[in-house]
């Protein structure tokens, strides 16, 4: 293992990973370092590249804390984590399509009452979202817990934002013995992944914008069922087709209707009409 | 651009990129992009896998400082490092081969005069270095900048140590009118790179040593010539053949010859004797 060249360098380092015992670790690594390899000699990248890349992944992991992934951002924009979700959610007919986790979940989120609010401010049009969790035949499955976060009406999550309070728009619920949810929130908003990191710089370079369209995030588990990661898109939003990490399916985008009803506000919790409603049907996986 | 699937994520990501104003970066990530994913496909990725990677990277961003790279590190051990060198470096006959700068280089050496030490201590076997810096057709090369620097006999560079003197064994040294060079320094040692990050527990699940073979490292610039970042290795050392980071090439091996004459010693420069010298002529390759 001397004299090692453009040609056989690739065969050689692969080789190194001989004696680990883990059969999958070997199977992605080999699989990896082909493709860099490929790339690298592809490209014939040069010195000073090289050099930008490895600064480049240094600030990302420096940019990340107990608030910030920057890396996931990073899979996010390359489109690598939709690949991911892609590849380990084919979903059978009669469950919800999933999409990207992102890089704000936070667990620990304040349970909520069924009906109850994740809004902890009057920010914002106030919307009602409810609906059923089922199997994919239809059935219904009660005790299912919806983990539930979203931006607040300026675009920035509570992690992002000091003036909002802590857990702000994000709440957990356990559907009941039919299966049912709802809970009341603000219609969600379009808003730019962080830009002020070396993702935010990628992007300018590629000359493409920050946008994600307005979403709300749901997390949904139960007992016998895969996980399921995905979420409501707001019909109408100008960036549906053109979303930053590249997330959006028709069968995940909602249409958000105005109720101009006082006595349904009331009756719904809201402190006046007109407030907004939509309602959508969460279908699960059964586990392998 | 909605309802991306494993089959048409990749074209669409890339299609995002017509926008950027830079041919080359444009062209860089559109290769990076199709074999990323493409090792995605190819593994078919779990999203526990995928996570394990975020988390790795990030670790790898967070564990580098200003006297720490370990994203070099990690180019370096998966021979992305010297795939990169072996692209840029083709070397016309007479030129030195080049090999890994490494993640220890460390800039502003104390310059040294001709035939003095890098060594700021009396630990190790002393050794004398000399030679010439030519072109490639032998012409010497006056005012030639050798940097230099290795680890001491511990294996440790002197930023790994708290314990060594600050810059001890790194130096740099002109070379004089006739292209010659000559130093005073210590043999070199094989050592670990660094394990306590996530590149070592890369290297333990790959069942790998982390061992290069003793080597002092060059970086050598004059006006008119390409860098040339190379080493010169210790014959005979048991790491040649399975360097942790792919660098060894034959033509950069020397022997380091014992030499027991108290009368030279002195008149180079050490205590006593014995002492080790070595000799070795670089090549340098006319910029482009």
């Amino acid at each position: 293992m001397r004299n090692l060249t453009e040609q056989n360098l690739t065969d050689a380092v692969i080789a190194k990973f001989a004696n680990s015992t883990d059969p999958r670790f070997k199977q992605i690594m080999t699989s990896l370092v082909r493709h860099l390899h490929d790339f690298v000699r592809e490209v014939e990248l040069t010195e000073a590249e090289w050099f930008e890349g490895i600064k480049f992944l240094t600030a990302t992991g420096q940019k990340c804390d107990d608030e910030r992934q920057e890396f996931i951002l990073l899979s996010d924009t390359l489109g690598i984590s939709m690949l991911v979700d892609a590849i380990n959610h084919r979903m059978p007919s009669g469950a919800t399509e999933s999409t990207v986790l992102g890089p704000f979940y936070r667990a620990g989120a304040p349970e909520i009452e069924m009906g109850g609010t994740i809004a902890q401010t009057d920010d914002g049009d106030p919307a009602y979202v409810s609906g059923r969790v089922t199997s994919p035949d239809g059935k219904p499955v009660p005790g299912a817990l919806l983990d539930i976060w979203q931006t607040a009406p300026n675009g920035l999550y509570e992690t992002q934002d000091q003036d909002q309070p802590d857990y702000n728009l994000r709440g957990q619920l356990h559907t009941d013995k039919d299966g049912r949810y709802a809970f009341r929130t603000v219609i969600p908003v379009s808003y730019p992944v962080p830009t002020d990191g070396p993702v935010g710089r990628m992007l300018k370079a590629m000359g493409r914008h920050p946008m994600r369209p307005a979403h709300i995030h749901f997390v949904i588990t139960a007992p016998g069922y895969e996980r399921l990661a995905t979420h409501l898109f707001a019909e109408g939003d100008k960036y549906l087709d053109s979303d930053a990490v590249f997330g959006v399916k028709n069968s995940l985008v909602v249409k958000f209707e105005q109720n101009t009803s006082q006595d349904m506000a009331k009756k719904l919790g809201f402190k006046k009409a007109p407030f907004y409603t939509t309602h959508f049907d969460f279908g699960l996986k059964p586990a392998a």
